[in-house]
């Protein structure tokens, strides 16, 4: 697979209202857009560094995946997220490496992109998510 | 501050010889550099995508930074680092502003970066490091 680049890492965050303002005002990184994602039971809250997004995670509700990942570590960096060309070429080499993937098929994350997530297991302990532009 | 773009994600590993063939053989991201850092107790091993490098981390020693992570959250992502045209400018900014950072002056850190940590406490829970090009 041909990874393209950073496209994002992804920050579990209590409360946008309080967290958003290190990223936008102290780091001073532009404010790209902010989304619901309910598929994901999220709003992101995203900053663009144009080498590298910030996706801040605030979760709508107590059981999404990233409540879950709050309760258990804390909040703080998520997951990363790599830019591919190719995401249905990339889920197949995946799986032909016995790299365990969350979905068979790719989901439509945030901003339209084409994304599919590897399991921690896989990788060394790190969520990693692969996101093809739309 | 002026933040450039993403430098590197940094991953604590348990083990460079285990972990480190899913980031260069599978995601196929071109191996960098691999340098062993004394003042951090770590070996980096670096891949660049290009946009953004993935930096392991693997421990020198059991009471590194590394290794403590590791006993607290398990392996997995250990901080972001973000390029910054002026590090002291960056530092004198963060303190104005009541951020707590690591060192009040900038170290050395792997490729000769400048390098400031910015403390998980001011951030909502992420460990920050700012870089300046050497």
């Amino acid at each position: 697979m041909k990874i393209l680049g950073i496209e994002h890492i992804g920050i579990a965050v209590n409360d946008l209202a309080n967290d958003s303002p290190f990223w936008n005002h102290i780091l001073n990184i532009k404010h790209h857009s902010t989304e619901t994602v309910e598929s994901q039971g999220v709003t992101t809250d995203i900053y663009d560094t144009q080498k590298g997004k910030v996706e801040l995670l605030e979760s709508l509700k107590p059981d999404s995946p990233i409540s879950k990942f709050i309760d258990k570590k804390g909040s703080g960096i998520h997951h990363v997220c790599f830019e591919v060309d190719d995401i249905t070429n990339a889920i197949k080499e995946l799986k032909e490496n016995n790299i365990q993937v969350l979905t068979d098929k790719y989901l439509i994350g945030a901003e339209g992109f084409k994304v599919v997530f590897i399991h921690p297991k896989s990788t060394g302990g790190v969520l990693v998510e692969l996101a093809e532009k739309p």
